[in-house]
């Protein structure tokens, strides 16, 4: 998987082939390619272990503050800045997504990464208005407006040139929360 | 143009060639291979074209109401339902929305089809703000809010599955405006 990763990162989707996987792989290359049928097989399990992985670093306590949960949730997914190495593999994900209309287990994989933002956030909104701290809103249809977003913004960060959107976008995120999920 | 449209609708981005659009030219093919230099050539004419269609579509009346004029622009950009020409037409626009990370002169054209989607609500917003029928919010980042959702739809509705994300993001954009915009 981390084979996968530096080598997305370094050639893009286009660009993959199993053998530049293999490359960056330190164990037996053959193991490679007796477990995966090509590069969109090794691929796709990639996509499912991201998915994996991210979920296991997302914490999901009824207890906490949900404005700060859902915040740092937020900039998880769409932190201030992206480094280089952050930026080619944001870029190289976007690539494969582009492929997903005309490739069934791929968009299978963004379904279920669109599905896993979405809960988190409806739980995080449930939870907060549990906790008193949110109104009433319809958590499902807010959590979706919050999914768009996010993924309007990771689209636009590394496919047009504007300084000011990510900015923007926290400005208005937080008058949102401020002004309309506060109870 | 219209020859363009037809082609990387029916062929997509990565199997489009000049050739396939002249096949869709119904005018001499060799004045379509003498004014560009390539598909690449030809598809930032044709982004640019898009772009110009759209404005001239567009009506920004100061004097109409703001909130029906922000309503009827979001329901051109994301329709309740897309046909099959609209579907292979978005999934084509996101494959060369996909190159731009690599290529500027697509990106440059990305950046002002989100300039402009980012300044006409900004309008809409200043004009309702006008009108009295909205509140006085900060319209940079709120237009930032809308074309970051409206960007994260349209990758969505071709990427990913999810019978419900349209409905559920017009309900949600419905309480924003109703409940938090309006004054």
């Amino acid at each position: 998987m981390e084979a996968t990763y530096q080598a997305l990162r370094k050639h893009g989707y286009a660009d993959l082939s199993i053998s530049k996987i293999a490359e960056e792989f330190e164990k037996s290359k053959s193991l490679l390619y007796h477990h995966y049928d090509g590069k969109d097989d090794l691929l796709v399990a990639f996509l499912e272990y991201l998915i994996d992985q991210f979920a296991a670093d997302i914490t999901l306590d009824a207890w906490d503050d949900a404005e700060a949960q859902l915040r740092s949730f937020f900039d998880r997914l769409i932190p201030p800045a992206l480094d280089d190495e952050q930026r080619e593999f944001q870029t190289a994900l976007l690539e494969i997504r582009a492929q997903a209309p005309h490739n069934e287990v791929y968009r299978e994989q963004f379904t279920k990464t669109d599905r896993f933002i979405r809960e988190t956030i409806e739980q995080y909104l449930e939870s907060g208005i549990e906790q008193g701290t949110f109104r009433e809103v319809d958590s499902e249809a807010t959590a979706q407006l919050f999914l768009s977003m996010i993924n309007g913004a990771i689209l636009e960060r590394v496919t047009a040139d504007n300084p000011r959107a990510i900015k923007d976008l926290r400005s208005a995120l937080n008058s949102y929360i401020e002004e309309y999920l506060a109870a």
